[in-house]
Formats: structure tokens, C-alpha cells, sequence
């Protein structure tokens, strides 16, 4: 419950500006606007600095398609995640001058670049088969205004790769570390930089990896200090943190 | 390899200042330093942001307490975590004035505070159970140069204390939330505030939580985007992390 | 053996009325009736205040539709669970008059409604994508004869949207909680209301959360202490619970 | 937010009776009390139902006795839950007349009795080895004001035993089973009542049980359709839900 | 290796009526018979006491028809286990004669009966759902010469089903119970009996059992002490141990 | 419910020998008897050819002896299962005769001997650290009547010594195999007899074998058919087994 | 970092051959070598002894014949694991010459033949369902230049089947050895030859397997001491350690 | 069965020298000694390279003693693993001149050094907390007759320790790698050198790794194409195949 608004309410109630029962009302539904369909949580973003994304997984090209032009009518900028060759298409009738990111599987619609960082997010993956992990943090990070840049395919099985482009790496503010497999890049990384990392374990990759969890168990055991961990291939989660570290001023 | 030293060394060389063997061996060695019984890792705040700490578990007070002297003598700060008693009793012998934090377990012999930065660190807390982690984190955090702010037992079974302490919380530069049990305090807390929030399960707490898997799986679900996780009673590791977000300029 | 029952045989046999033979044939036999190709369970209302119900998945839609035609002979209230549309019109041609629930994926013909409850049956969902099972829920308690009020889409990221509604969901007799992903909502209401609360972990939800048992952990330890948990994604045996909880005199 | 309470700071301050920053304090804090060392959450019982409970495992007998003797002196009814015979004798010399119940290891000074239920929760157990969980539910059932019936040692191995005693258990409000193993005992129970059955799955019993989650998918997998469970020897959480339940009005 | 066996070649070579060398060769590869693209293990059953069977899973209907026609022509008879009706039309074309038994998914060609025992195998199970399972135990036990009495859908949500037909389910020399869910039956059975009892647990059946692990669990964990447990689903390894003991003379 | 039984009550009902209520009684608590703190299952050898056994894992020296007391005085023979040398020496002080089995933790009193069977179980191990539990197999199924033959230290490591006792294997009537580790040896003596075999996972051995899982998966997915499992270190449970199988006539 | 190398570069430089900024080039980016949309390890051969392969999984059939073709150009040698149909018919527009091994799933492009071994890799396999493994496993050894002797269907079921091919197992200079259920294979042959045993667990075979973990678990726990353990199904990744053991001077 | 020895023994026969029940005795006891309490596998190194052990842990000091002793008699070199301090010292007292390895826990008796091979095997480790595992591999390694050269403390936290080393590394014929937390070692070796290598995950380390689960899924995912594993902690098992490869000639 947030004072300064509840001491807002209130001087316009002893002004008798407005009466008893609007005051409880407005005091017990603060930051809250019901729209038939959903409940659309519209102060997302300043309340947690990332505004309401579409996951597309499970829902019909429609009910995406749906969302999307009632957001664009209210011209809420548009990052839905997940997302088909399908739901683009249902997505770009309603939304002229969407995009879609086939690798990162997301469809873009954003009118304002102008908040974009000077520093950056780079964003480190171990392999191709990482790509569309790596490409949905990139993407989802670039949507929130970040700057990117993509170090690929330098994982630990050929290691010299990495110390190739190291100082790119150092010079970011927060460091994204997307691997499979065994997750070792997480480590690696960790043990050379003075940034945060957040590493995203990946479903995807050679041989039996469980899904993932042998690169997640990896990564949260990893023994360089400064590395914390996102779910299982949810490239968009660690996008999200980075940016709220990449704003901080 | 970095760029810098490569061209100093060699400049030296085409001087003349130093033989070939010489360079072939500094090029080879960069940042090493051998000590006998162990390979200290003496740049490593250089390179990652973060000392070297000791990790009490597992070695006997004498083992302990003889690099705590050691370092002692290089005049390096000291923090040794998961300490016993019989641990500080050990290390304080040799390094008078160290410092036991009992609930933190943990040994601290600081001499420089000027560092403190004025931003600070929220650490979190659903339960009292949950102390011993909680009070790593903070205590490494502070160890670290931050300041730290306590939010303690506000977990969700009754979330108006939550509430309560919410301006405190979003005051922060970044924020570590300790739960056990469900770890749903990580979500809730991850709705309401636009800073970076760190999670750390916790594997005390009421009833059968198979060792903080249940509070671990929880937070890597989490449906508030800007959180992500470390291991399971890792005060240590989050306050790693948050402090390195906490010194970005 | 109830013994109620064994008084009434023994009297008829003790004046004579039946011979000796059939006294244990009645004795051994008793509450139960065949049907060739299934044993059914007719008082099973009676015994356990819940009727069979058909539980499609695995059966053929001829299958299903021949049991709910002797069912509709019979006039029994017909509840299929798990039904796909084409379950639906294989009934629906023996049945006129069946509904089908497409969101609850349920069957339903149901000519008596007068034994409607006044008191209800709150259902409370985190998510959209949750919905399969809410649904399930909800239509599942109508069936069995009771009020129900949808709470749907106020999980804990936008934790406001679920005060706005909280004196409904305080309002009911019983409370079930859906939710998928880190599960937290099911604690968060067993903290708020003095309702038994009855959680029901989805497998549906953003990313990996295997298959539904994050959100199982997460509700099995819930800080909340009025917390029981069903098996995941089963709306209906939770319904099944509520209804014995509300009918309850 | 209860509008009730809202309501009546609005109108003490409409008439002038209270200043504005003590209006912005009480609402901001409303139920909240705060107590040095603890949070106290006096209105829980208000709130759910059930009142705060001690759980002694992790605490120290001190702790445990300061609490109690804190609670004492504001006469309000103390459970203490898995309270060694160590617990028990640092609390009975602060709280004189509390008694120790040993098997269900749980101190209790609980002064009214006149609450008591006249409709009775069945306590039903598998064998002996699951007597310290039935004993927690059924002490904690007492304490929260129920009458309680215990049918104890009618696991399936000696299924007659269980038919024996069944009108008891048919006669109960609401149906606690304790069983480990393989918890069958549930399901047997579950389809020959139409009360609500809560299933406490226990660690303790025969052989590799894997800590009780043998029991525990046993109960969520449940052929019979009114059972809901609560975690692994969780038998205080069992009690609390039954409370709530025999408690409807 | 068989004493009786290399008595016999001594002989013959001390009686000078084979060679050395062949002599070697006997001994070395007593018991085998290679046949192409596979090793036949003819005298499996003399070994044994079960012929070689085809598990069709993972093969194409050509490669069973191939082993099928092979073991034809040697007067083998034939069980193809895991067939689907493409199998089995591929078998009938070279194995005329051959009959499919479509809910045991078992592809049967048996010239002999007369072996059939007096004694018979009960199969149990609880419920429908389970029905492929308890079909392929039943008939690979007819298969393998055994009388086989079927006893199915009495699980225990309606325990007195089970009561009703005890006696036939006590007359047999051995039972196999197949159970899905939470295998409540093993147990019970296992506790009316005085037989060996095999469990068998099944994947298939009511909502989430984590495939058949939740039912193997009970069953290993079984309260009554005669049960023994096979693999999920694996009604073919039931009937065969079944089959071992019902020849026990 | 036994219908002989049923006819004789009825029989003395009809000839007025016995009241109406002592009908119903008889009737509804046929085969149980109550004796204090438990609930004694006097018939159970009858129902299912085991008698009652006392399990001492959990139970207090002094609770066994209790037990064993009360049985010897009834003239029962007496197995304790799990016994350490304190419950031996408080068992013998009230039970003289009694015998102590250290290596099976087995205390045991057995004036019946003529019972012995002729045919015999073959109790095979793979190696010195299985032998508490292949004891317990051994001394349960001598307790229960049968001869056992004892092949120990016959691990596939070194398979040549298995098939030097071949021969005593083979002539049993039923085999119980004992295995750690990687539980090979089950599926090889199953690939070898033609008598049921029943494999006992265990869960000491070298390493990490995670309390006894990999033995346990090792023998459910057995290549070899008449393989049937218990769960891990039921040696006592493997016995009951066999006792049933060597008992068949 | 390569001494010998850096001395030559040093030479050079000492000899103004080249430029200072070259050597910091050629130093920092030592043994690495990019070619647009990868980054290509072409000394790995060299570095590990083991050239880069192409792994077709979740790679698209133009992505595989790309890369394919660009190796063909530079007259490396080729291989492709996990190929479908689909894949080989693209590569082999691009590489004439290209051969598929459809049980192997594998892509071979091999000119030079000239380095194959005298001795042999011998890959052992228990049955006809772990084929496609042992094959990737036989092809992907030929492919790196070995000899390669297989020995199949040889699993415990019928041990004298192994027996009798012993002698060609005794002769390898390593064995593979691929088992799925149980894998008790790897420790029979484990203690019976005095080579290293290099374990393949695999997926695929009769029953719940879980997906392979039973046999990995069981190879992981043998009992035979000189057997080491590769991932479930990679017959890749043991061809390639047997490789350098095979290559061993 | 050894072709080899069977002509020898059948040409005695033919010679008359041994008569036929001799014959028959030796072929079917072949490679076997039985010595009352134990079956001693005297051929195991002649057959498999490696003598029997002494596993120490679960046996009484007295067991291991008394073992010792006997192959002390018959001057067989022995190893006892897993031993604690009061198991070599009832050792030493049987076996004077046996020294105890305490950091490995080995109890080693080695007359014969001449058979040290000069190519040598690497044991690298990357933490000091992985010291018992390592040590145990190395002593081992050495009791077989292997140069060992060990290389610990060079984990991927500070990763230039390790390239300080390489040369060392790349030296050996076999590498042993032994890592706890992530195990990320062992794929970073894999990537550099072109030697077998074989991975030990460790249970011991910082935080939470799931008793050593995490760095075995790890190093069984490795990236790295020549990397093989052993069981968790096992550091005999992969001294054993490393000494199987060393001596390969």
C-alpha cells in the first residue's frame, strides 16, 4: 500500500472532493484496471521495469493475435515470446510493421528505440544448438531497450575461442552465459569477468543431457562466485534481469 | 591473454631489458603465484570482483586457521564461511580482532570499511529458520563493502508484514530473498519491486522439503520475471552477485 | 459389514421368509451388481457421497458413449471428464440433450439442479493458461449440485489483482486454489482466508517446471497451514473434495 | 483490505477525532504488531483460523520457552510441535500446568476447553510405527478445539481389522488417514465414506520407503476421489485442515 | 557346464570315436547354435522353463514375420509380444493359423494344449484401464500351458468386489495383480491370500502416476509380506515367473 | 467373507444356540481379537501363510521384549527381524532359549522344527557386504520351515565361481538372489535356472550407489523372464516369498 | 598458451621479421581460425586427436550439407552422426562419394584408409535392440581409422553365447560394450578380460527403463573394476575414447 | 572356457596320466580356489590386470586385518582402499612394513616397484577438497606399478592454473580428471589434450551438488568428445582403467 497516493486520496476526501464510498473504493483497488477477457496488469513496468509480455506457448495464433491489437491500439510497445511462423502471421494482419525473429521464435513491435543504453548486455553462448536461447534473450533484451552483443559458439571444447573475444566479454555490464550439455561455459566465464552472470541451462544439445537439468545442476553448482541461474532454456527470464542491471544508474 | 601486459612485456624485450627465456616464461605464467600447499589465486578481486574467501566445510581448524595467517600476513581481508566455533577460536589465536558472526557462521577480519558503498543491499527473509542463510548473505555482503538492509520474517503466510516494509525494500539497489518451505516469498517479492532479485532456496524450514529441491524448483518457476536463482543455502553466492551489481557505476 | 443390514436379512430369515441359501448369498454379496462388461458401482453415491464418472482419456469415443447410454437408461446424472470433441458427439448421438464443456474438456448431462447449495465453492486460478483445469474444477462441482464463483488470472505477479477480489474468495466454504508454475498463489490464499483450502498444481504454465512437480512441491510445503493438495492437474478430484467439504450439514 | 475496517478510520478521521498521519499509519499497518526479536501475528486465528504455532525442530529449548512464556503471558493457548522431552522441561518452568504429550511430541497449556466440537475428526493409522504423526494430528486436533477418535493399527495387511470399526469412522465429520508404506490404506478408506478424507503419507514404517514418497504418490495417485493430501508427516498441517473443516457452519 | 554332459564326450573320444579337435569344439561351445542374422537360444526352455519370445517393440512387421516363419518351420510355438494389427498381419501371411489377441497385443501360434495344468494362475486387476496389461500376462500364461482364471475391474474405490470373488482368487496356486494408480490392490490381496502374490505395476490409468513409478513404489513398499513386484507394465515377465511356479510339482 | 463360516453361525442361529446379537457380532469382527495396545492378527498364518513378525527398526528394547513375551506365553514362534544386541539380550531375559543371529540381526525362538521341508531355497549372494541381508533371507525362510542352501561370493566379477555351484542352484525349488552394485548377478543366475527367482537389491556395497537404487532398476529391467523383485534389503520379505513357493503342493 | 610457438614468434620478431602488432595478433589468436556463420576448430585434430563431427540432430538437411560441403572443399574428412534419409540425400548432392550407414544412422565421406590399425577395437552388444548404437559405435571407430570386430546379441540371458566369442574379445586393444536394460553385460565382460571396457548404456530395449538411467546407473555401480562409462546412447563418444586408447604408441 | 588349457588336460587324459573323474573335476573347476570364509580370486590379475583389493569400508578393522595377513602369507601385494586409521593399524601389526596413505585412506603393502611403467599417468583435480579422491586414484595408480604425476588445485575459477600446466598434462599417456561442483574440469581437459581421458565426479565441494550427482551429469554431458567417467568418488575404479590403458603395449 503506497503512502503518498493514500495521502492523495485522502486531502481530496477532507476537501470533500469526493465521497466516503470512492475513497474505499479507490483505496481497495489501487493499481488495478479489469478488461473483460484478462486482467491487464497496465503499471507493470513501473512497478517491476518490465512491461507485460505475450508467451505464446499454448494460445491460438488467435488469442496472441488478439492481445497484440488491443496493446497496439493502446500503443504498448509488443514482445510476444515463443511464437510460430503462425502467430506472426496472425500477429502482423492486426499489427502492420510487427517482426518476426524467426531464431529467437519472437515477434517484435517496437515504435520507440530511443531509451536504448550506451553500455551493454553480452550475451555468450556455447554452441549453435543454443541459438534459439541465445537469440530469445538477445531479442527480448534489444525489445526493452538494451544494447547487445552477441558472442556465439565459444564454448569450453575449444576453449581458445573464448579468450579470442574476452575483452568484448569484460567490457559489458552484465554478462549472459547460454549453454547445454554440461553448462561449463557458466564457470569459465565467471572465473574471468568482474560483471554479474546469469546463466541459462538449455534443453537443447547433444547426446542425454535430462532435458536440461544437467546443465542447470552445473550452473547452480558452478564454483565461480559472481554466477546466479534463470530456468531451463527461458532466455527471456535472464534477458530481464540483465536489463533491470543494465538500467541501473 | 591480455593485450596490455602482452605489449609491456615485449616492449621490455625489444629494449632489451630482459631475455628471451624471461618473456617466454612471464607470457606462459601471467597471473600466477605459487605458495607451497596451495595456488592462491592473488588477482582474483582484479579479475572477478571478488576475493578469495575460505570455505570452512570440510577443512579442520588448523587447516583454517593457517591461511587465515597467512593471508593475515599479505594483509589480505579474510572471510571463512560455514565456521564453527572450534574455527574461530583457531583463526583468532593467529589473527587477533577477527570477528565471529555466530548465526552468519562466519569468521571476518576487515580492516577497510571506507569502501562502503551507499546504495544498499535488501536481504529478505520469509522465517527465522531461515536465519543461518540469510545471515550469510548479509554478512558477506557487508564483508564486501555494501550496506545492507534486514527484512526479516515476512514470508507469505502473512504477507501484510510484507507489505509493510515494501518502501524499504524497493529502496534497494538490488535484492536477496532467503525462503525455505515453498520459496514463494521469491515471486511475490519479484512482482512488487523493479530492482534485480536474487533468490536463495533454503533447505530448513517446517516439514518434509527434500532439502530445499521444493523452494529451489519454485524459484526457477517463478512468474515474476526479474528473478533469478542461486544454490540452495547459497547466502554466499548471492551476495556475490549482488554486490557486484551493487558496485556497477 | 454394516450392521443394520445383517439385522433386516437375519429377521426375514428368522420368520421364515427366505431360505438359507439365500441369507448367504445376500450376506456375501452385499452392494454390489454386475453388468457384464463392467462391475458397476451404483451406490457408490450413497457410500462415498460422489457417483462414478467416466474418465475418457484411453477409452475410445464408442467406448465412453455405450457407458453413458446405459447410464442415461438408467437415469444417472452422466459427468465425463477428459473429453475430446469427438468423445463428445459419440454421446451426444445417444444422449440429446448432453452439453460439452469445451475449455473443461467435460461431458455433461445433468437434468436435476435442484439440489443446488446456497453456499459456494470459490475456484481461484493464477493464470490463463491454467484454465483447462480450473475449468475442470468448476464444472465438476456444478455437476455435483454446487454454487461455484470463478476467481481466475490473479496470480502473485500482479498480486493486487487477488486483494481486489479477496472478500469473495473469503466468502466461500471451501477454496480451490490452481496454479501452475512456482504454485506460490495456494500459500498466499491459505495465509488470507480461514476456508479450508484445497491446492491443485497445474502442469501447464510458462518454461520447465516439470511436468507440474515444482508447483506439487511448492503446495505440499506450503507455510500456510489450512493447505491439502490433490494430484496434478486433477480439477476433479479436487472438486470432488470441495463437494463433500460443502455439503457437509 | 477490509473495507469494514477502512470504513471506520474514515469516518473516526472524517470527524476529526484521529490526525492524517496516524490515518496513513493505521491503514498502511493494519494487523501488524511487531515484538523485538518476532513478528508476532496476533490475528492470524482471525485471519485463518488457526492461531501461530511453535515448531521446535531447529530451535533451540531457550527459544522455545521464551516464546511460549511471551504467548503465556498474554493468555493465549500455546502448541508446541516436535518439542523434545529438553523443550518441554525448559517450557513447564515458565508456563506451570503444561503438559507433555510424548508420543505426538508436542507440549500443550490450552485453558479452554468449551469450544469443543460435538461432531468428531476420525484419526485413522495404519500401524504403531506411524503413531508419532496420528498422535501430532489428534493433539493438534484437540488443541484447536475438536473432539477426536482414534482407530489406530487397521492397516490393509489385516483389512478385516479396519471393517471392524468402520461405523466409527463413517460417523466422523471429516477423516484423517497416517499410513507409510505404501499408503494404501487412503484409498481402501477414501471409497467407503462420503466424508472428506485428508491422507498424511508417514516416513517411518518398513523397509526403503525413500522418506515417505512412496506413501505420498500412493495418496495423490488415489483410486478413490475425496482424498486430498498434506506433506510428508505433516500431521500438525492434517489437523489444521480438519479443524477448518469440522469447524463449517 | 554340464558334468553329465562333457562325461559323455570323454567317452567317445577315449573310445577314440572323435577327434581332438572336435572334441575342443564340443566342449567350448556346449549349448549354442548360430543361425545368420541371429543366435538362436534353443534350449532356452530345457534351461530355463520359458521359450524365446518376440518382443515386437522397435521391430518393423518384417523382421517379427521373419523370426516368426523361422521358428515355424522348426514346430517352435510362437508368442510375439507388443504387436500391433500390421504385425500380426505380416505373421498370419507365413504363419497361417496364427491368432491375434488384440487387447493383450499378443500374436499367439500354439499347436499344443495338452500340457495345460490343472492348477490355475488368478489374474486380478483394478480396473479397465489396466486391461492391456492383465491381457498380456493372461495370455502368455495360456501360452506357456497354464489355466488362467480372470478376475478384473475390482480395485479398491469398491473394495466389496473384491470380497465377492475371493474365493476363486484364493483357489489359484499363484496370482498376478495389475494395478495402475496407486497399486493399492498388491497389498490387499497380498494380505487375504496364502499364495504367492507378483505385482505388476501399470502406467496406464487416472491422471498424473509419473508412469507406473507411482504404483511400483507401493507395491515394493507393500505392508503385506508375500508380494514380489516386476516391472511397470510387464505383464509378459509376471506370467513368466507365474508359469515357473505352477509347474512346480 | 467366508461363507463356510457364515452357514455355521447361521446353522447355530437357526437351532436358537446362540441370541441375534451375538450374530451380528460374530459376523461383523470375524477373524480379529484385541489384546490392549495392539491389534494382534492371530489368524494371519491362515490367511496368508505367514505369521506375525516383529519388525524392531524403531521399537525400543523394551517394546520388543513385550511383544516376544506375550507370544511366547501364547506358544507362537517368535521371529524379530532388525535386531540389535540390545533387543536380543532384552528379549532373552523374558523369552530363555532364545537365539541371536547377529550377522541377520535376527532374534529367534522356534520349538517347531518337524515342519522342514525337503526341497530347498537357494539363497544366493554376490559378495561379503550383502550378507546381513542375505542372512535375513536365510534365517527367516529357516524360521518359516524350510532347508536353505547358502551360495555366497559369487558375484559376476569373477563368474567362474557361480558356475562351479550351478548344480546346488539348480536342484532348488526356488532361488533368492542377494546383489549390490549393479545387480548383475540376478539376471544371470535367471538366464541360467529354470525355478522362480527372486531378486533382493541391496543397498551397501562399494560407492555411490544411491541407497540401493541401481540394484533395484538393474533387477525390475532384468533381461532374464523369471526374474520378480522385493524391495531394496527385504531379505525378510524375499523369504516370505520363497515360503510360499517352497510350501506349494 | 604453446611455448615452442611463442619462442618461434619471439625469433621472429627479435629478427624484425614482423611487426610488433602482429605478434600481440598472432599471440592473443593462437590456433584459431573463423569462417562467417562458424567458428571452425580445424587444428582439433591435432589438439585432441579426434576431427570435428557433424552431429545432425535438431540441424536442418540443407544446415548438415552446408557444412558438409564446405569440409569437402578442404578435403577434410567427413562424418555426420544421428543422419536421417533425409540428411544423407542432401549431403550427397554436395559430396559425391558420400556413403550411408542406416542402421549407424551415420554420413561417411572417407578417402583416406591408409591409417587403419592392427589391432582392434572389439564393440560387444547384448542384443539386437541396441544396434543403432553399436553401430554408431562400430562406424564412427572405422571412420577414425581402427579396425573394428563386432560381437553381437551376446547379452546374459544366455551367457554361453559370450563365452563361446571370448577369445576374439580377449584380442581387442579396448572393448566397447552396448547394453540397454540392465546392463549387466558391461561387468560380466568387465571381469573377464584384462583391456579397458568402455561401457554405452542405452535407451532403447524391452520395458520401463526409464529412459536408459537403469543401465547407466548399473554400469556406473559394476562390480568389475576396470570399466568406465560413457553418456546413454553415445556410441560416438566411446568410438572416440577407444580411438585414443587404440592409437596409444 | 580356454581353449588352450582344455588340450592340455585333454592330452594328459589321452596319456593316461590323470584318470576321468580328475578330468572332469578340473574342466569344471577351472580358475578356481576356495579358501573357507572367502572364495579367493587368485587368477583375477592374470585375467583382468588388476589383483583383488580390500574395500575396507563396512568391514571391522579385525576383517581387514585378518585378510591382509593372509595375503602377506602367500606374498600377494595388497591394497586395502577406504581404510580408516584404526584399520592400518590392525593391519601394521600383521603386516609389518605397510604404510598407511592418509590423505587417500589406503593401506598399501608393495614389495615389487620394478614393474613401474615410464610413461606416466596425470591426476588432475580441481580443488583441494577433492584431495581423498585424487589421492585415492593416484596411491593406487601407483600400487599397480604407474608413474603417476599429480597436478591439483586447477580448477576453471581461476582457469590460467591449468594452462600453466598444460604441457604436464598433455605429457601423460592417460589423464585422470577428479572434480567436484561442476565438473567442468574434465570437459576443459578433454578439449586440450589428445589422451584418454576419464572423469571422477566428487561428492565433496562447496554448497549443495546432490552427493556429487551434479559433476556426474556434468562430465557424462561433456562436451569434450574423449571423456569417459566412473562412479562418483570413485578414484580406484579410474586408477584401475587408467592402469588397464598405461599398460598397453
Amino acid at each position: 500500500m503506497e503512502k503518498a497516493e493514500i495521502i492523495r486520496i485522502l486531502e481530496e476526501y477532507a476537501r470533500g472532493e469526493i465521497p466516503q464510498d470512492r475513497v474505499v473504493e479507490r483505496i481497495s483497488a489501487m493499481g488495478l484496471e479489469e478488461l473483460g477477457f484478462a486482467t491487464i496488469d497496465t503499471d507493470r513496468t513501473k512497478r517491476t521495469g518490465i512491461p507485460e509480455v505475450i508467451y505464446s506457448e499454448g494460445k491460438t495464433p488467435e488469442q496472441v493475435s488478439a492481445i497484440a491489437s488491443k496493446m497496439h491500439q493502446r500503443e504498448i510497445p509488443i514482445l510476444a515470446t515463443r511464437a510460430t511462423q503462425a502467430v506472426y502471421e496472425a500477429v502482423v494482419e492486426k499489427v502492420p510493421g510487427a517482426i518476426y525473429h524467426k531464431m529467437a521464435r519472437a515477434v517484435v513491435y517496437l515504435p520507440v528505440e530511443s531509451s536504448l543504453t550506451e553500455s551493454y548486455i553480452a550475451v555468450v553462448s556455447a554452441g549453435t544448438s543454443d541459438m534459439p536461447v541465445s537469440e530469445e534473450a538477445a531479442v527480448t533484451a534489444e525489445f526493452l531497450g538494451n544494447r547487445v552483443e552477441r558472442i556465439y559458439d565459444v564454448g569450453v571444447a575449444g576453449i581458445h575461442r573464448l579468450f579470442h573475444r574476452l575483452e568484448l566479454i569484460r567490457g559489458a555490464r552484465v554478462v549472459i552465459v547460454v549453454a547445454g550439455m554440461e553448462g561449463a561455459l557458466a564457470s569459465v566465464v565467471g572465473g574471468l569477468v568482474d560483471k554479474p552472470v546469469i546463466g541459462v541451462p538449455c534443453s537443447a544439445g547433444y547426446g542425454a543431457n535430462f532435458g536440461g537439468v544437467s546443465a542447470l545442476l552445473s550452473m547452480l553448482n558452478s564454483c565461480a562466485s559472481g554466477v546466479s541461474v534463470v530456468n531451463i532454456d527461458n532466455g527471456f527470464g535472464a534477458a530481464c534481469q540483465a536489463n533491470l542491471i543494465n538500467k541501473l544508474t
